[in-house]
């Protein structure tokens, strides 16, 4: 054998590496600059070369691949979604993602995106908050306490400066976790028994589930004007976090509306 | 950081671990098994969840993702073409690949597929030419002579019987490249300088080139009745080795035509 050409050698970034890079840096710096990022992707929008996901559905989940280009590096992402998951000891989302020369089509970095697909919806939700949600709002309900949820509490903490989050879960157990977790950010947690509970004062509110049996977690009467709604479990046929009301009588902001309509 | 479950560590199959098994195993016999496979794949054609290659095209190639799911494994292939690369000391092709868990989601494998792809392309078309070449086909010409034109040679000799054949490019010294690393392979190897030479006394006409400039490889006088032509690098706009009317007075099977539609 003849050396390989450095170009033949991938860095592999693991979930263990990613663990001490998000260590190492702090989360909520990493939340920080990761959402200028976005912030700064969102202003060249039209630069990528966009596609809706490409999707296989099985009975359990789906497996997705979600690639992209600006011309220069191109890049996908894999990620799964088994709700069933987490009652097997398993995780509901693993992804990894890929990233390449477009000039060559060679891959210059494969790296883990379990933890990177947390942090990015998490920076994304927080630059549309942002913009989008009322002056001052510093109480956000969070409906649905799994492990995205607490991601999604530390960037609107060090993004728009939250400063109560109201907890609510089906599963108590969940909410139990998620505020434990969340004990030393530096937050006033609130654990709540129900979905109105939840909402109470609250000028944010984030739903984060990932059931597909079109259970509505916002219901048309529990959602006043003014508020800002991050709905992010929403993403496939099924999964109905909203009832149609609220969405008829808002203003609805999405990401790639080709891949939302579906 | 506790252990991290067996699930966690994906087994990777790396280029030189290919080159490993491929001559562990041998590669004729390599091929034979691997057209076998693919021969029982077609059986089972109806179970696979089938798309079109999902593609990001730049001035100077392309980059694909090709995912199938047969409802138990899942997976996908990344593979880029870059016809200009060779002339930069890098391959046209490279390729990698997952396999995933249907039921689960979690990837159980990754390997490159630079090596593998060539090698299933190669058994694939020998299956086709088992099938619907002449019987008592034993000579081939073979046009275009870069890496994948030996793996191609080897694979009609070890699944379809060929003995002779007849070697073209526009670039002599591919041809005195492919003549060479043929020369221990059992055949009957012929230098060609021009594509009229090459196609004489063959049953089997093989077209292996990836150049996107409406090339037009194969014309129309050229090919007689009865021949059967192999025509593997036509697979994206531009890339027109045969002359539209071959195609339109000729038996035409393809694998999966909304694919090769585009």
């Amino acid at each position: 054998m003849t050396t390989p050409s450095h170009k033949a050698l991938v860095p592999f970034v693991s979930v263990d590496n990613m663990m001490q890079l998000v260590h190492s840096i702090g989360i909520e710096t990493m939340l920080r600059d990761l959402a200028d990022y976005v912030e700064a992707d969102f202003k060249r929008w039209e630069l990528f070369d966009k596609t809706p996901r490409v999707a296989s559905h099985s009975d359990v989940g789906v497996i997705e691949l979600m690639p992209t280009s600006d011309g220069e590096a191109y890049g996908f992402k894999y990620v799964n979604g088994h709700p069933k998951n987490t009652s097997e000891g398993l995780q509901t989302v693993t992804a990894f993602g890929l990233l390449a020369d477009v000039y060559t089509g060679y891959p210059v970095l494969l790296t883990e995106m379990t933890l990177l697909t947390a942090l990015r919806t998490a920076a994304t939700s927080a630059v549309a908050a942002k913009h989008l949600a009322p002056k001052g709002a510093d109480t956000m309900a969070m409906i649905g306490n799994g492990a995205q949820s607490e991601v999604q509490t530390l960037a609107m903490k060090a993004i728009c400066g939250l400063k109560t989050v109201r907890l609510f879960d089906k599963d108590p157990a969940a909410t139990e976790k998620c505020a434990r977790n969340l004990a030393q950010a530096g937050l006033n947690v609130v654990r709540c028994k129900s979905p109105e509970e939840a909402i109470e004062g609250a000028q944010i509110l984030t739903t984060c589930t990932a059931d597909k049996q079109s259970a509505t977690i916002l219901t048309d009467n529990m959602v006043g004007a003014g508020v800002h709604i991050n709905a992010i479990g929403g993403d496939w046929p099924g999964q109905t976090e909203l009832a149609a009301g609220i969405l008829s009588r808002s203003d609805v902001f999405v990401e790639f509306p080709p891949q939302t309509r579906i």
